[in-house]
């Protein structure tokens, strides 16, 4: 199966658009995890274990691994989703990016270390970040586009001639550089007519909309902008809502319960 | 001794502008270096040994750590560079970029974790990227504006109003965000215009300028295009040229020749 069957497949046997960010932080842990050997794998594994019926994907964000030198704890949360749950999508959100010879290795660091079946790439340095990516053709590429965070729009909003940079940068993915179909977007769900454009300039493009949660994103105001979503390809992200949502003994309940939130909404998208 | 400084101090000792990019790749090591424990770090030490005179920066590139899961190679690389040559700087090339909360673990991962002296960063998610890093006053931050590789300028050179975007961005940091004084600019030596119309836009800025060797930039048209020089912030990466210059078991000193080679250009450029 590829990248667009996969995502395609597990939408909608969950009914679900929710992708759980994997992204553990020693100091906001339930207590249970300390002084474990391998505590992120150990908590995601909870997680995952709590939420798998709800989600079409997890994300790992690669830096609160490589903050702690647990890559290994990465590692494991793979091969354990793999493992177990080999029909719901992983995203390695590491946002690489890098001329050709660099991104080859970020690519086997992706591909082969991980074996995740997509990853997040920054386009600032243009076409060469995403050529070695390319050559992985079953496995899926998600650029940045309009990003949630705050300062998003810098430079992404800056116009070039009539539209804005991020825009400008969707179209030539969409128009230029999506010739293996395996190519989506990352677009904040904090930015809604950012969402809205892009989605009415391409609807078959899948996005992954970062945001929902801490970040302030609403749910419903995500899906009614992409309400048509004739191919269902959409990931809509929580991190911090859905894995701190308790942090008692109870805390992998706590999490579920909060997908379970997530997911009634988005079932209601599916007829 | 801020980065500023550190750099302007190693600059004037050794008098030279030569980075060298430690990119160790298994298939490209010297057939000594097979079946070790720690390739990378021992190749890399034989390389810093043989060019620590030459030289005002060394940069590790992660990707190629990454790709090979040795991380603890390239922990013990900035290990070695800081006990043995604490006056050199060191750039951790990882061009990391990200939402405020994973940008601290990523200044974490970079200044704790590797403990480097300065970072290149990349900025297409805007000031959010940059904010966490800055807390670390001491350390220096390049952030990626016109970058070396063939399709660069896809984004880069788009025009923002009169000027390409790559400007606007040098522009921006030049004038609001470098209130701290510890920002500088990724600007390749493959494309001499940039660095000419950045260098006359602020001449203040250090520069680190990928691209020598082979990625094809000449260093004299390089050096000629700063030519003024006034603060002489100017790092100049060369990567396989030097670490690969031999392969036998004298690749030690084959390496040194090559970074002799560029430093002897650049050492004319000092009064």
């Amino acid at each position: 199966m590829n990248f667009y069957e996969k995502l395609d497949h597990i939408t909608q046997k969950n009914k679900s658009f929710l992708c759980v960010g994997l992204d553990p932080d020693l100091k906001s842990l339930p207590e249970i995890f300390s002084g474990k050997k391998n505590p992120f794998f150990e908590f995601n594994k909870a997680i995952i274990d709590a939420t798998a019926d709800l989600v079409n994907a997890y994300k790992p964000q690669v830096a609160y691994y490589s903050a702690e030198g647990l890559e290994a704890d990465l590692e494991m949360t793979f091969q354990y989703i793999q493992k177990n749950y080999p029909h719901i999508l992983t995203i390695l959100d590491s946002k690489r990016g890098d001329i050709d010879s660099t991104a080859r290795q970020y690519a086997r660091e992706s591909f082969h270390r991980y074996q995740a079946d997509s990853v997040t790439l920054n386009v600032y340095m243009g076409k060469d970040v995403v050529t070695p990516f390319m050559e992985y053709e079953s496995k899926g590429l998600f650029l940045l586009c309009k990003t949630s965070n705050p300062h998003g729009g810098d430079f992404q909003d800056l116009k070039v001639g009539e539209q804005p940079l991020y825009y400008h940068l969707a179209k030539t993915v969409s128009t230029e550089w999506n010739e293996k179909k395996n190519l989506g977007l990352v677009v904040g769900g904090t930015y809604i007519d950012a969402l809205k454009k892009i989605r009415q300039m391409d609807s078959q493009l899948p996005l992954l909309v970062p945001g929902l949660g801490a970040q302030g994103g609403d749910l419903k105001q995500i899906l009614d902008t992409v309400k048509e979503l004739k191919n269902k390809r959409i990931i809509v992200n929580a991190s911090r809502s859905i894995i701190y949502a308790g942090k008692g003994a109870d805390f992998a309940d706590k999490s579920r319960q909060k997908a379970l939130d997530y997911q009634s909404v988005m079932q209601t998208y599916f007829k």
